[in-house]
């Protein structure tokens, strides 16, 4: 049986200090170099509420919670820099799903990000417990001399603009439930959900171009996380989801009867796209500076007045009086 | 009920964002001072692991997390900075659990740290999970310009020092579980185990003074954390305990037969003293230095080369060759 030294000793073999990190895993703490970063992130992802075991891979797990840290980073503007891992493992430890998980952390790092290997594990924690498996990641990372993009910077009479529809995350959640994952294209959805993946260059280039005013990413739902941009802006908002595009996975899976593609666009968590206020003069060239780099971003509405408070219009044109508001914790169990 | 914004709403209200923090709780990821943190620790706590709700109130709860992230810390030799908080809890949500453990961080950054309103809770995450509460923190510090004190960098032939004697958080923990915390003096050991008292101060004091040559709290037992140093280090050492004035309530503990005072001494864990080497030509003044400051520290060894391992002689004087190894989290279960 791996001890807890023994396992931590598996991260620092694994994972190497990056040059900002002077001292990584094995102290009271890691210390970084100083001014190397400026922004620091906190996620958790607990077993039967953000994974379950028959659907999710150590490995996907991994990848998802640095995935979810990540866009975080990103959605702040900023570049992402080293991680700190968190455990609470069922005793004795299952030393083959904390490999996975490593492996995963590794896959979405390598995968996600323009400079892996700034972005290693340099320290956490590792304990027991009694109940289902938690995991906890703290990031830093890095402005590198930008202001960060905020949620309260938001006007009035701005475009409402995604970086991709989400949604698929949450109907690849109901395609694994109805252990339908095998079939194309509901696979897609599936690996939407399992293996989700950020748009971190982009929000860090649209950062720095200062194009977005205000900017979030989608981890409870498109309107649950709009309306903490609205509301921490006081703005109001007209969202016009009607004659997008929808992609055609989400439309198959309706039509199977797996859910409602209007309840998963607006509801449906852990997409991690982005959504930003754009000042109407910055729009196109957003799109076009997406665009050159293989992005798609959507527009889909614009904010007003707080007093003209936020209406929806849905998918097929309807007027949206009651959806689904998201994922909040505590209404799940 | 509330729900998860609301619980995150009620951290906003209670803990002011400090000077240091241009962005605090509610947004994607708090944005620090550029050059303000260089040392990062983060520390967990698991429902019936590290705290039992018979014997832990949420504010004894909230003040040893944060203590054992201060510890961290100190024993860096650092100055603590801001907390990042993230709780999975059982749903609903215990309110009153939060909020008593929000009062317990408050408690302990008040009564500990030297500039309270620098280190307070600026973000974190709030999830819910079906399985017992687990509570971790990360803690950022900053070394200002001092040396980092690591474990690694003891010599052999310097004196081992202790800030005071360990076991008494152990053994206060025995006296919870016999149900005599009511009875003086065994109360006091409850009071170590429920709400310790990290001596932040004296290991930053102690670091700029660069008194120590490797430091480290104790936070898993004496044995076990000073291995940590020998073995960083590739030194060996002689730990003599024979003749040390054992705190009164211990030898209580011990005549009332709820354990033994060598294996609390050598083997129990979550005091958060420290354990220094300190080169000989240091020790002096290092003890002159805590004695202005109210502090006893004690000496209890000397390192030596590697290849003569370690010896131990226990507090009666006895050859201690098998003892407590300290807390491994998964051999507790």
């Amino acid at each position: 049986m791996a001890t807890e030294f023994e396992l931590i000793a598996g991260f620092a073999e694994r994972f190497v200090t990056p040059d900002s990190v002077r001292v990584g895993i094995g102290d009271d703490g890691a210390v970084v170099e100083p001014g190397a970063f400026d922004v620091v992130s906190m996620d958790t992802m607990v077993e039967e509420v953000h994974f379950r075991r028959r659907f999710s891979s150590a490995e996907d797990v991994g990848w998802k919670l640095t995935a979810s840290n990540l866009s975080d980073i990103g959605a702040m503007g900023a570049v992402p820099g080293p991680l700190f891992v968190s455990m609470a493992l069922a005793s004795p430890p299952d030393e083959e799903w904390v490999n996975g998980f490593c492996a995963g952390v590794q896959q979405a790092v390598d995968q996600l990000t323009a400079n892996p290997q700034q972005v290693t594990v340099v320290g956490g924690d590792m304990t027991s417990t009694r109940g289902p498996v938690v995991v906890t990641m703290t990031i830093l990372g890095s402005l590198k001399g930008t202001q960060p993009v905020l949620r309260s910077t938001a006007s009035s009479g701005e475009t409402i603009v995604v970086s991709s529809l989400p949604g698929c995350s949450a109907a690849g959640l109901e395609v694994l439930r109805a252990g339908r994952e095998q079939e194309e294209p509901l696979e897609k959805l599936v690996q939407a959900h399992l293996r989700p993946r950020p748009p971190l260059v982009l929000g860090r280039e649209l950062a720095l171009q200062s194009m977005p005013s205000a900017m979030i990413d989608t981890s409870d739902g498109l309107i649950q996380d709009l309306s903490h941009i609205l509301e921490a802006s006081s703005v109001g908002a007209t969202i016009d989801l009607s004659g997008l595009e929808i992609p055609a996975p989400l439309l198959v899976a309706e039509q199977e009867g797996l859910g409602s593609v209007r309840d998963w666009i607006l509801g449906g968590g852990e997409d991690y796209c982005l959504v930003m206020t754009v000042p109407t003069g910055h729009v196109d060239a957003l799109q076009r500076y997406a665009t050159r780099h293989g992005q798609r971003p959507i527009i889909i509405g614009t904010t007003c007045d707080a007093r003209q408070g936020v209406e929806v219009i849905g998918p097929a044109g309807e007027m949206v009086d009651e959806f689904s508001a998201g994922f909040e914790h505590f209404e799940t169990l």
